[in-house]
C-alpha cells in the first residue's frame, strides 16, 4: 500500500477503505508516514470531505492508536458530556456531580482553554490543591469511590490525535468538520463510556458560529458514535452570549458552587439540568428526559450534588472547604466596572470578544504554552434583552494588572451591542436535538 | 506573514499576492518553511487552482530562487523549444542544430527520461564521450562557438523547483497543471532566452492524454511566459503513436542523424521543420512561418544543420565520427521481431505501453535512480493506418537480456490496436496553435 496512492485517491474524491485509513493512521502514529504526506492528505480531506464510513474508520483508528480505558468493575452506566466550547461554558463542573450523585459514573477527560474559549482543567486548577494529572490507576480509584473524576488527556490516550492535531494547527487543516469530529470522538470514546451527550455550541461565541455548521458537525459526531456502538445525542445550544455571568477560572468555579447551592444564573442552571437529564436518559437511569430533569433538580435541592462535588475535590487533592467558603479561591487585586455609554437595550454580544478580553486579562491562552491567571475575569451584569442606562455598569472586571485592564475594557465595551429596543425574539437555550432515540 | 494564513487563504479559494507567494517560495528554498506546510499548500493549489497572476508570481519566484542565465554577449536572439514529453520524441537533437545553423542561439537545458517518456540527456549520452554536465562557463563557451548547447539542469538553476518537485512526487500533487506550468516555465526562463516554442503533446503517449487538458496547460504556459516578458507559442501536437520509428536512446540518435541527412521518417521530419519554423519566427529571423519552414529545409538540404550537430558533439566532448558512422553508437547484442497475430490495419496505439516496453528493456527509468542501457530499444515498422498481415513484423526489438525481451514483447504486441479497416480520419501532426502572435 503506497501512501501517495491514498493521498491521490482522497484528492480525487474516492472513498478509502477501512484498512487503508488504518494503515495511514498507524503509520503516522509510529512515524513511518512523514508529516508532509499526512498534511497533504489532511488538506485533501478538508477540501474533499469523507463518507460516514471513512469517518468512522478514521475515528476508530485514532481511538485505537493508544490506550482505551474500560471500567468493567463499575456497576452502573458510564456516561459523559462533551462541549465544543464557548465563553462562560462551565457546565461540566455542575453536571459531573449531579450525574454521579444519582448513581451513574462520569469518567470525564477534559481539555484546557485556548483562544477565546475556556477549559475545564484550568477552572478546576483554580481550586487550591486540585490535581487534574491523575494516573489511570488513580482515576479509576476516584471514579469507583465517588462516581466522577475529571482529568486531562494522558499521553497514552489517542496519541494519533495529539500528533494530527499539532500538524493541523500549522497546516491550515483545523476547520474540517470531519477532522474535528474524529479528534473529539477518538478521545471521548477512549474513556470507556457507554453513552455520550454532545453540547454543540452555535452563535457568536462558538467555533461554529452558523447553526448549519454546528448541526452538520453534530450529525457527523452522532453518526460516528452510533457506528462505534455508543448511545449518543447532540444538543445544539446557544452561545450567542456568555453562559451564566462569570467568565474566568475561579469566578466560574464560584458560580458553579452557587448553582450546586440552588442559586446562580437561570440560563446556566437550566442548561445543566437539561444536559444532566439527557445523560440520565442515555445512561438508562430514567425513562424519559422529563424524569431526568426532575432527578437532576432533586440532586441539587437535596444537596447531594454539592456533597458529591465536595467529595470529588477532596479525592483529587483539592481543598473541599471551597464549597463553604468560595473566598478560598484565588481572587484578583482589583475590580472595576465597565460602564455603558448609551441608554437602551442589550441587543446582543460579539461573544468571542468577551473571551478575548478574558485572554487579555491573563485568564486564558493566546498560545498553547501560555500560563493562566486563575483569579482574573469578568462578571457580566447585563445580558441580551436587559435595559441599560448610560453610565450603568455592564460588567465588572477582576484584574491584577492595570495595563491588562486598559487593554481589556474597550474590548468588553465594544462586545456589547446596544439598541433602542429589546430584541423581539429570545434565542432559545436549546436550538435543536440531533440523534434523539 | 504567517505561512498557516497563506495555506488557509489558498484553501478557501482566495487569491494570494505576489509578495506572499515570494515569501512562501523563498522560505521553502532556504528551509524556513517546512515540507509539511508546503505540501498542504500544494494540495490546496491542486484542488483550488490559481489565478494567472498567482501563477506568474509562483513561476517568477521559482525562477528567481537560483541562478538566472543571461547571454548579453551573444549577437542574435536566444530561442528554445520545450516538449511535455512523449514516446520517440527526439526533435531537440534535430532542431537545435537547424536553428543554430541559421544564426540563432539555442541554450537548451534538458531533462532525463522518467516512466514511459524518454529524455534528451539520455539520448545524447549514448554518443560516446558526450558530456551533458557542463559548467555554466563551459556552456557559455559552447554556445558562443557553435550557437547551440544541450546540458542538464544544474543545481544552481531554479533550486525551488527541484525541491518542490521532489515533494510533489510523494504527496500526490504532481498532476496540477498550475504546478506543472510553474515547474517547466521556471526552468526554461532561467536559460536567459528571448523566445520559447512549446510542444505540448496530446494522445495516448502523452502525460496530458485528453486534448482539452493539453490545451489548458498550453494556455497557462503561454500566458505565464507572456507575463514574464517572453515571446512564446504553444503547439498542441500528436502523441497518439510514437514519433518517428525509433524508441530507445542510441536508436533515436541514429534516426536524428538520418533526418539531418535529409532522410528518415516523414512525421519526425515534418514536426522538426514546423517547430524550427516557429523558433525562427519568434526569434525574428523570418517574417512568417512559411519562410521559417523553408529556412529549416535549407539548413537540412545544405548540410549546414548536420555540420552544426557535428560541431556541437565535438565541443561537448562527444565523438563526431558518429555523424558519418552511426555504427559507433552502442548497439544491443540481440534483435528480434514482434509479429502480428491478426491481419488488418493498425488503427492505433496504446502509446504509453511502447514507452513502458522500452523501460522493461532497460532503456528507460521506472525510478529516478535507475541507470539506462543506451543500446536497447524498438524500431517500429507499422504505424497507424498501415496494413498488416498475421505473422508480419510489427516492430523489431533491440535487446541485451532475453529475459527483458520476454517481458517487453507481449507489452509491445498488446500496444498495437489492429482492426479490419484503416481509421477513416488521420490525426493531424499539429492539432492547435496557442498564443500565435
Amino acid at each position: 500500500m503506497l501512501v501517495t496512492d491514498l493521498i491521490r485517491r482522497k484528492r480525487d474524491g474516492a472513498e478509502l477503505e477501512r484498512r487503508e485509513i488504518e494503515f495511514l493512521i498507524e503509520g503516522y502514529t509510529r512515524d513511518s508516514v512523514p508529516d508532509y504526506q499526512m498534511s497533504a492528505w489532511l488538506m485533501a480531506v478538508l477540501l474533499r470531505g469523507m463518507t460516514r464510513a471513512e469517518l468512522a474508520a478514521l475515528t476508530e483508528s485514532m481511538l485505537n492508536s493508544g490506550e482505551v480505558l474500560s471500567f468493567p468493575e463499575l456497576p452502573a452506566a458510564k456516561v459523559d458530556k462533551h462541549s465544543t466550547g464557548g465563553v462562560g461554558d462551565k457546565t461540566s463542573l455542575v453536571i459531573a456531580p449531579i450525574v454521579a450523585a444519582a448513581g451513574l459514573y462520569v469518567p470525564m477527560i477534559s481539555g484546557r482553554g485556548l483562544g477565546h474559549t475556556g477549559g475545564t482543567l484550568d477552572k478546576l486548577e483554580s481550586i487550591p490543591g486540585f490535581n487534574v494529572n491523575l494516573s489511570v490507576a488513580e482515576f479509576r480509584r476516584v471514579l469507583a469511590q465517588c462516581g466522577a473524576g475529571l482529568i486531562g488527556q494522558t499521553k497514552e490516550i489517542a496519541p494519533a490525535d495529539k500528533k494530527i492535531y499539532a500538524l493541523r494547527d500549522v497546516t491550515g487543516t483545523v476547520e474540517s468538520p470531519y477532522l474535528i469530529c474524529a479528534s473529539i470522538m477518538s478521545k471521548k470514546l477512549a474513556e470507556g463510556i457507554d453513552a455520550l451527550v454532545l453540547d454543540v455550541k452555535t452563535g457568536s461565541g462558538a467555533f461554529m458560529k452558523a447553526e448549519k455548521d454546528a448541526v452538520f458537525l453534530a450529525e457527523l459526531m452522532v453518526e460516528t458514535g452510533q457506528r462505534l456502538g455508543k448511545r449518543i445525542v447532540a444538543l445544539i445550544t446557544d452561545m450567542d452570549q456568555p453562559l451564566g455571568n462569570a467568565v474566568g477560572n475561579a469566578l466560574e468555579v464560584a458560580e458553579c458552587i452557587e448553582i450546586l447551592n440552588g442559586k446562580g444564573p437561570e440560563d446556566l442552571r437550566e442548561l445543566c439540568l437539561i444536559l444532566s437529564a439527557w445523560m440520565f436518559l442515555l445512561g438508562r437511569r430514567v425513562a424519559n428526559v422529563d424524569e431526568g430533569r426532575e432527578l437532576a433538580e432533586r440532586m441539587i435541592s437535596s444537596g447531594k450534588a454539592r456533597e458529591k462535588f465536595r467529595e470529588m475535590i477532596r479525592l483529587q487533592g483539592g481543598n473541599p472547604g471551597v464549597m463553604d467558603d468560595p473566598g478560598i479561591l484565588p481572587h484578583a487585586l482589583h475590580k472595576a466596572d465597565v460602564k455603558g455609554t448609551a441608554s437602551g437595550f442589550v441587543t446582543g454580544f460579539m461573544t468571542e470578544q468577551i473571551g478575548t478580553a478574558g485572554v487579555l486579562l491573563g485568564g486564558g491562552r493566546a498560545k498553547k504554552e501560555d500560563s493562566v491567571d486563575p483569579a482574573v475575569g469578568i462578571i457580566i451584569h447585563k445580558k441580551t434583552g436587559d435595559k441599560v442606562s448610560a453610565g450603568e455598569a455592564l460588567c465588572t472586571v477582576h484584574y491584577n494588572s492595570p495595563e491588562r485592564f486598559e487593554q481589556a475594557a474597550p474590548v468588553l465595551l465594544q462586545s456589547y451591542r446596544i439598541g433602542t429596543a429589546a430584541p423581539s425574539e429570545k434565542r432559545p437555550l436549546v436550538h435543536q436535538i440531533i440523534g434523539d432515540r
